[in-house]
């Protein structure tokens, strides 16, 4: 998990839930009827709106999302530029060993293609379509957290006029008005938390980390491409060093 | 109906089903008047927003789309692919017996014309116009869908405003008044729901469904047109997989 | 009026005083100062958001909309294909007698614009261009619909804080503030109603209006400038056909 | 002051100011505490969101917008066609006298540049460029107004907040909670009141006459450009009445 | 940092602290944990939704934008014209001197690669690159603050709720209810101010702030590829003042 997803969500749960304990129990924030209807009806409502194969993808882009670390876009420049120069002295089959033991499949994919002898419109044709499908699927994944974002204070919503209704209707005695009322509330509650705290947030996270994603994707497709076209090593590094910031650019050859 | 819908709809409607259950009968939250403001003026004001014809063919569209399970796009690229290799053997003519019997209308349309002997690219520009009516017809019912689910919340709130007014009118009684305000939030409470359980979902689900369909139709152009072309089976393979999500590719021949 | 805008009407505003005469009766209802408010209030801050001449013309855009039936695409096509094989026959001055008794400005100005021998090109930019103009009228009716759609529920709001301010600055006598409150929601309850039954409808509407006036003309564009063109009127039929979904197509010519 | 913008506003507040009277005094919808909070708060966020000219010019320009009446388009191409036969007849020197005293400091401004001799590519790019600055001001403008229609009943929110905070806080004698929130809610209906009344409807005729304005320039332009480039006037006359809408063309010459 | 913002921040902040001593004390306001609910919860949504190096970023973009004054067009035209004619008399090595003492470094780093001898090609894209890269760092840091400005109203709601559902737990002394919901509306006007006053109009003034940078920097690339292309002084000041408004260009040659 990276570590700001940490921190934040320590910081917002810690404190609201201080806040909590400070002015009372945290037994009387809880209520199970309450958070059945509001993660059930999210849930539910988020089935009815996206067909199951993508929520399921979803959930899986998520997770994968925030525990996969983004590698350092210099890391991935150093290793194309490196890869390049091998080819420039031993020629593309001297990669032979090594792609098959590295780690990103999609780098792997790139020099297979590469060793294969594929064209290099080829190879960058194939490697965008997958980029282009990448960004689909996080895309699809961030949409359906807005979905819920906007589907949790609804149905919180929903449980507090279930709950103000079943107070209304019985109201001969008035001590139970307050304590009705309070767990009327907490659906509202959970469904604002739910929203403000994770589904929102989340798909705002998801779409920052596809970006990162996207700008290594990238930069593996032009150095795939460009070690394919047998570029020379120190114009590649020029190619690629201009996907960085300016601050963050340190060339290898000097 | 698709598996994620029905799921879906029972998750939602069950849960808050049963919060109504956990904490009264279900008796208190039924009210006609109330149901007749909720769903009469939602169906009365996209009456005024749509023509009558688009709105009864909305009601289909959602029907068919929530019952017609799309084809998978790999059957429809394998079946393609056998209509090729036929067409490579004996000849278009040979197709004659098989188009009769098919059931996708819009892949007999196509194979009909190529049948005929019309040129590629009057076939491929026919079947194109077709698919952007069917998105156009598509689109309409979810933008209908959306409308509903704008105004089923706004009558929602039109009931619940006649109910405050009747009740604040006659407070002599103070032990009705909980009742009567009970009833009065009612609307709200079926305007909610009727948005957020049925109306946004599903124009949310028509959509997806309409992209499915989409891909489905634009392989069969793909297809038909190359078929018609005289186009080798192996390199109308290679076009047809692009449409696929990488890992769903797997080539039929070797 | 169209049927579909007459039954929404009908059910949007009869169900809704259903409500109100199962509950008690109309008159509670009805406040003279409330209405002047809420209807005054969004008319006047629509004068302040558009210029005089435009808010008239929606006037007449929206009565002219709702009155006038748009001819059938398919009349339309049949009468174009009847002129086409009339100027086939007898030459393009044999329509001179029936220009001047037709119904429709725009096909008058288009055939007599074909009389007069003017170019292709040019009919079909003069003709383009009036096109162009009727679509931003529609539209910017349309806009003034939403726009008074959104003033409403807020003069609403604002006659509704108006009440409770004077209802709150004179509580000495308990038994007043009921009714004295229903006063007040009486505005929220005009705006409300106003805004989805009658302003945020009709916008939508009028855009469907307009796209059907907008298919006919682009139509007629079509067939005048094709029987200026002296083209064949079979293939003009399968020209103007496009235009309509599949399943409306009927050949004149077998 | 164009007309609707003075009936509009004499409508939305005379009709405010009836419903408060006939329910009551002015006196108890004045409190000055309320109004400094909302207007300087409004004032002072939009400060804070732009940059202190741009709030100065948008001052200015609405000033100017507001009072400065249009000029009917038929009139400026009638000035235009003037212009066009005099220099027809006589070369364009003949002008020299006449721009001098010209009100429109824009037509001023090409006419200068066609009496000195400059490219009709050069007048049209400078023209043309100076259009394009008058938009971008009004849409600031514009924007500022909407700022200040989106702060200004949060400010009025903030308002009714404190006074609620200070209304329960000392609840001792229950005859003042009346008074104290009605107070409280004088804030809500200034914010409400000054944004969908003043704020919101003038972004909205900002727009509306800026519109106007360009139409306006873009006919000088093209009339600037024409007569440069000696173009013969009837035919100038054909290109100007193609930016009025059909039925508003009187050609002048028959 | 720029008057408005101080002017606006004081007046907006001034105001809303005089509405409160005007009514009461400034501690009945004050709330340690209801503060922390609304702040840290913020805070803690906001690193949930972005990367902490963005979030790092924004503050520093923020506190930069809001001290730093942009240099006024003029100079910088006016300064970009003197080496123009440097290089014009002595060529291009005699900025040598000059460029190590400059203060803006994006300046200095365009006239390093003009005396480095890069091509006009060259220099305007590493220097467009550079601007891109500046305008998406401070739209990042802009969405940040839309961010916060949408979760602090949330946060402030949830506090509220907090408040509430323990006030409503624990009514039995009436006395206590007053207080404890005020503390409980607290966190409501916190948040509402903390959007309002700050984070809604300071995203407002970043884009407005990053208009004026990249303008100065468009200014500095058009000046600086001109200087390396040899252009002609008065020609190139042509150019340059294409960028102001009309009335603000002073030719500085006559």
């Amino acid at each position: 998990m990276d570590i700001a997803t940490l921190i934040g969500l320590v910081a917002a749960f810690g404190l609201v839930l201080l806040g909590i304990l400070l002015g009372g129990t945290l037994g009387s924030f809880l209520n199970a009827p309450g958070a059945l209807i509001v993660i059930g009806g999210t849930l539910g409502a988020t089935l009815v709106s996206y067909p199951l194969q993508q929520v399921l993808n979803a959930g899986r882009v998520v997770k994968k999302t925030f525990f996969h670390q983004s590698e350092n876009p210099k890391d991935v420049i150093a290793e194309l530029l490196e890869y390049a120069q091998t080819v420039r002295k031993e020629g593309v089959l001297a990669l032979e060993d090594r792609v098959e033991s590295l780690e990103n499949p999609f780098m792997q994919k790139g020099l297979q293609m590469a060793i294969d002898g594929q064209e290099p419109e080829v190879v960058e044709a194939i490697l965008q379509n997958e980029v282009d499908k990448m960004e689909d699927r996080h895309e699809t994944g961030a949409a359906i957290m807005d979905t819920m974002g906007s589907l949790s204070p609804a149905f919180g919503m929903i449980g507090t006029l279930i709950g103000l209704v079943q107070m209304l209707q019985s109201m001969e005695d008035p001590s139970t008005i307050g304590p009705a009322m309070a767990v009327a509330l907490l659906t509202t509650f959970y469904g604002a938390l739910m929203a403000n705290a994770i589904f929102i947030p989340m798909a705002g996270k998801l779409r920052a980390r596809s970006e990162e994603e996207t700008l290594n994707y990238q930069i593996i497709i032009t150095g795939v491409r460009n070690i394919v076209a047998g570029e020379n090593p120190r114009i590649l590094e020029q190619k690629l060093l201009a996907f960085l910031a300016p601050k963050e650019r340190e060339p290898q050859f000097d």
